[in-house]
């Protein structure tokens, strides 16, 4: 079965093409720019690769360039359109309607509906599954929602301590997100290790963050709480963050509430801790020459995740392995090195040499470290691919 | 020399009186419902004790009642209120102004215009400081604000990841409180182990909840953060929260802004949850006879404490001490055994018969336990009642 997987920003569409009866991925393309006169259309089919330059008005538009480039008579790799049995979207918040589901009214209203939740994931997400519906109503659509993985945290680490009615009648709880994510490393662990009954904590760094603490292969806890702006700092959200500074900071700039969140969903982060970037790329060599706050942000962003891996290492009873991904994790032996540092009492060492050296899937722990510390690839789309030929058949 | 430390709620008045010279408790008394018809107005000096009910129309008046007990010729331990040197109060928030300072106008201001900050404890406060400032203007008033122990937590731990000014022009960062108790503990464990660098876990579990990580006597971190509302959940006040989930509750239940803060103030924590009481003992009981509400609020306190110790032995690099003090913290074996269950992998292993069997200063970790668990009866009028001395001498 031929799985087409989206990923959507606000004006980008990225993609790739699984044969799932091989597991193989055939193809992947990326559409940027997508409303403005030039939009760079990439595709990568086996050896071939190409990017031009045409004007894509809308998402849909998106998807049907991306159907030519996979059927092109000389380059593509399916015969038709047809093939492809579904497409799988990485879809991020829904609230109750969670897991994995064939996307129709209910879905995209509810995801409308908590907009404000996940403002720079949902609306884009909504307008564009709205406009593939009409313009390839042969094909179904599956969404395969982040918080699906955290659908098994207990209530003990789910709930806020609010009245009891804000999280039974007003979805208020903690959710978790990146769950294609924390799917696929603590599968891929447990392969790795030959064991599932195995307590791990994934560490998802890139450009939005989160710690998943995992046993059995399941979901006990995630630093993503009610929204994506939550728990860690991200590149430009802020994390966790207290509600009661919103009064103080209201009066004192003069900002409404919705002015004040989208600071806090697109000024915060590493962003506004650094005042210089939110990549942590850009902050690692600004600090280096002596920049103060990127110095700063890279510090309260390693306090954050050594704190939350703390934490999950509660949560779990001592973990077996924790694993690094994402564009930070698989990255910046720097941030892997500081996290890990001073945590012999847990039972964790690194290897600083082997960090150093991380080619593919790698372990960074030193051979008598109880517990192994790993660097592994992130493969979010081919578990959403999965996800979605199982929703359909 | 002799200091009067006074402990303030909005309608109560609580003092105790020290012989600093001797490290001596010379008194102890109440006053509650000021502003009612009738209010109780207990004593205790030496083995003298007494109860009457008079009318106390405010805090004022709450001082001169105390100062006659102190004072009376026959049961008194004061020749004369010019004995009493300083009266010292245990304040919560003055925002920068931290520390141990003089009661002056600057600082009153400060702490009414963040007043939202803290609006159970800074109101009452400020009130009554300026009522005793007319009424005894012949004794200084110093004030040890609950953040003063956490002015060394470093910026890493102390920033949020917010836009740099929020923090540097409008004060917005972790401050911790609960100052006064984690100075205490944290000193008094170091006089029992006989060692000054020691890494320690200070869990102040009363009305209101936090931990704080001291490294060599000084505190490194606290999980009250902007506000006395945040980190662990407290009997009505709702800790760590999302506040992106506001705008959805605004939605949903047509409740403004401030609404909502006061129901996160006050109508959340464990009552929230329990949807019955805030008070730990009330929740034990009702738990152990089948309330699932009861049962959940222990559950989400308990799964807090315990991930807020992770966080902290991260923090410290494992822990030489964890210390429980407060209502609950000295009382319920039922919370400390559940915070420390499967801790081992951290080197924390309680005595379950020492922990049923507390009585005063007591060590519950077993022999082995790398680290000791121990529970302490805090003292916060001792630490403040010092710091008032220091403060004008």
């Amino acid at each position: 079965m031929k799985v087409l997987v989206a990923n959507l920003g606000s004006t980008s569409f990225k993609y790739r093409l699984f044969d799932l009866s091989s597991d193989v991925q055939l193809a992947r393309g990326g559409i940027d720019r997508i409303g403005s006169a030039e939009s760079s259309c990439q595709v990568e089919i086996g050896d071939y690769s190409d990017t031009a330059t045409r004007h894509i008005p809308d998402h849909a538009a998106a998807v049907k360039i991306c159907l030519e480039q996979l059927t092109d008579a000389e380059h593509g790799c399916l015969g038709a359109v047809s093939e492809v049995a579904v497409i799988g979207f990485k879809t991020v918040f829904a609230g109750r309607l969670s897991g994995v589901r064939v996307v129709n009214e209910e879905l995209l209203a509810a995801m409308e509906e908590l907009s404000d939740i996940a403002p720079a994931h949902n609306p884009p997400y909504v307008k564009a599954m709205r406009q593939l519906r009409e313009a390839c109503p042969e094909i179904p659509l599956v969404a395969a929602l982040e918080t699906g993985f955290h659908d098994t945290i207990p209530l003990a680490n789910r709930s806020y301590a609010v009245p009891a009615a804000w999280r039974t009648d007003y979805q208020v709880q903690r959710w978790g997100f990146h769950g294609a994510s924390h799917r696929y490393i603590t599968t891929r662990i447990a392969e790795i290790l030959g064991r599932d009954d195995l307590r791990v904590i994934s560490c998802h760094l890139g450009g939005s963050n989160s710690l998943c603490a995992a046993k059995d292969g399941v979901s006990l806890a995630n630093s993503l709480g009610m929204s994506p702006q939550s728990g860690l700092p991200h590149n430009n959200r802020v994390g966790d963050f207290d509600p009661f500074a919103l009064p103080v900071l209201m009066r004192a700039t003069g900002k409404s509430l919705a002015e004040l969140l989208e600071d806090l969903a697109n000024k915060s982060g590493l962003l506004g801790v650094s005042g210089l970037s939110g990549d942590v790329r850009d902050l690692e060599e600004a600090a280096a020459e002596g920049h103060a706050g990127a110095q700063l942000a890279l510090d309260v962003f390693v306090a954050a995740i050594r704190q939350y891996v703390g934490a999950y290492l509660a949560v779990l009873g001592g973990a077996d392995a924790i694993v690094f991904t994402g564009g930070i994790g698989e990255n910046s032996q720097l941030i892997r090195q500081q996290v890990c540092d001073n945590m012999a009492w847990a039972g964790i060492e690194l290897d600083t040499e082997l960090n150093q050296q991380v080619d593919g899937e790698t372990k960074i722990s030193t051979a008598g470290s109880a517990t192994e510390v790993w660097v592994l690839q992130t493969n979010e789309e081919i578990i959403v691919a999965r996800q979605a030929a199982k929703a359909i058949s």
